[in-house]
């Protein structure tokens, strides 16, 4: 994977393996985006799965659940990252034969489930690219793109597709503190295919859509309940002022994300206070400052105008009935 | 004046001879907050009357105006400013003799506009505080302390007033991106005076709220007319997070912020695209992106609950009245 850490200074990639190292890349935020960590956890599993030793089947599928606990506990919040692993568990379950045939099986698994994210992405770009029109300016948030997926992205492919169809579109991207995000990766993925992008600081982000600088607003996810979005701290600021100023706020996610039996709030991640207090090695407040970095927030569903997925554009009232 | 430019690292005072200096000293914000705009300009008239060679009062008074031109173009929106600006030379105009008496008179002025502006700061504190209860957690926004007033501050006035009766009171404080002052200077400051300090990213404002962690939020304002308030950008969405939240969000400003007679909106400086770009000294984003940097945003006056002033807290209908 390319390790997402070092971009835009640096470009590499890094290799793993064994699940645990993926388990740390997760948690260090080497790999990030909730398609992303998903196919990242997938391919845990079927790494756990290959270095087995063991002959038993019952043991073997004991690794495999070891692996998918560790893997799960890297982060909290994004659904995909749950969904792969469940999805890669079940596999291993109904394939028949031994510890090795199951891991074969399973490393075929895992590059379907990067294939089909793929397959996704531009789905949710053709989809979602019939809501821009020529000349429109649309704000994102955080990193949606090809380093938050597999390839494409979510929020990015509907901007991408856009603007291959010659459509003159722009971005607004906001920068995406703590981790920079929007200025280091979207900035570069955008940059690379000509699509004109603008930074904004997070907070000015009302102050553009007031100012009619925007047309529409997409952004990713980290999980979609029935009622809640999770998404990049900074989403539900967005949502509220894209509402106040009649900009329609849509959520680009794969089916990946979507967690539709939960109705209550999402589990948070709190994140190191270093991130908010250290910028570059450079430390911003006094010493002794308490910081609360919450990685996420929460975006009821009714702020949303339409999720776009891969299999069409969802209204809020179209979750509460299942998928 | 406090060079706030390199607090926390360093704390130093720097001393200026001349208006030039002074409107320099402003628009790099060596000085900055809207009420120590103003005291700063009122000095530098005072300074370019002092230093004045003229004995021919008609060309000191031209010297004057020119010197006033010069320090209302140091920065565009901070009422405060303009204010002080009109008033130091009214009051030459008002003054007879030469124009060492003038001088002379002019450098009272300009004290007493420093003295009337720790005056005004501890009414509001007095005010404000009763609006906070025991236990109150307050969010606040950029710095509105010590620092960015000759003394105490305006939307920190109230905390200071409410802990200092022994009221149990927090701060959420936003880092205020991207000049990171409520990361530097405002927890500098309240880490000095002891009151319990929690910092957040911008984004991460409307989150904090949706969980009830905040009874109240203040803010401070550069200038305020009968219709909206400029602040600091990021301002306008945490007003908007507030309203959704039912969390009450006041303005607290001195009489000299206030621009009644403006009803449209107010000017937007758009500062040096290297304050989004490099965080102590390191760069962000990819060479090549564009940049969009407002200083300030615009709330409309019906999210405040109240304006919290010198002479009493004020509801916005108040404001088309005239003060």
């Amino acid at each position: 994977m390319v390790d997402q850490t070092r971009i835009p200074e640096k470009f590499d990639y890094v290799t793993f393996s064994n699940y645990r190292q993926v388990a740390a890349a997760i948690r260090t935020m080497i790999v990030r985006g909730a398609p992303a960590i998903g196919v990242a956890a997938a391919m845990g599993i079927a790494l756990a799965a290959k270095s087995s030793k063991t002959r038993d089947r019952s043991r073997f599928t004991e690794e495999l659940r070891r692996a998918g606990a560790v893997l799960c506990q890297s982060r909290p919040t994004a659904w995909n990252l749950f969904w792969a692993v469940e999805r890669m568990l079940r596999k291993a379950e109904a394939t028949p034969g031994g510890p090795r045939q199951v891991a074969e099986e399973l490393v075929l698994e895992a590059k379907r489930i990067a294939l089909e994210d793929i397959e996704a992405n531009h789905k949710i770009g053709e989809l979602g690219s019939s809501l821009i029109h020529d000349g429109d300016r649309i704000m994102t948030h955080c990193n949606t793109g090809t380093l938050a997926t597999v390839s494409y992205g979510t929020a990015l492919a509907p901007i991408r597709t856009a603007f291959s169809q010659g459509k003159k579109v722009s971005v607004i991207a906001t920068e995406t503190r703590p981790r920079l995000q929007g200025a280091r990766l979207t900035a570069f993925e955008l940059l690379k295919d000509r699509i004109p992008v603008t930074l904004i600081v997070d907070g000015a982000a009302g102050y553009v859509m007031r100012q009619g600088m925007v047309k529409l607003a997409i952004v990713g996810a980290d999980r979609v309940t029935s009622k809640v979005v999770a998404n990049k701290v900074g989403t539900y600021l967005i949502a509220l002022a894209a509402r106040e100023n009649h900009v329609p706020f849509y959520v680009a996610a794969p089916y990946s994300t979507f967690d539709l039996k939960r109705t209550e709030d999402v589990e948070i991640e709190e994140r190191d206070h270093r991130e908010v207090t250290h910028i570059g090695g450079w430390r911003i407040p006094p010493r002794g400052v308490s910081v609360f970095n919450p990685a996420f927030d929460i975006t009821p569903v009714s702020l949303v105008e339409g999720f776009i997925t891969e299999r069409g554009v969802l209204k809020p009232a179209d979750l509460s009935r299942g998928l």
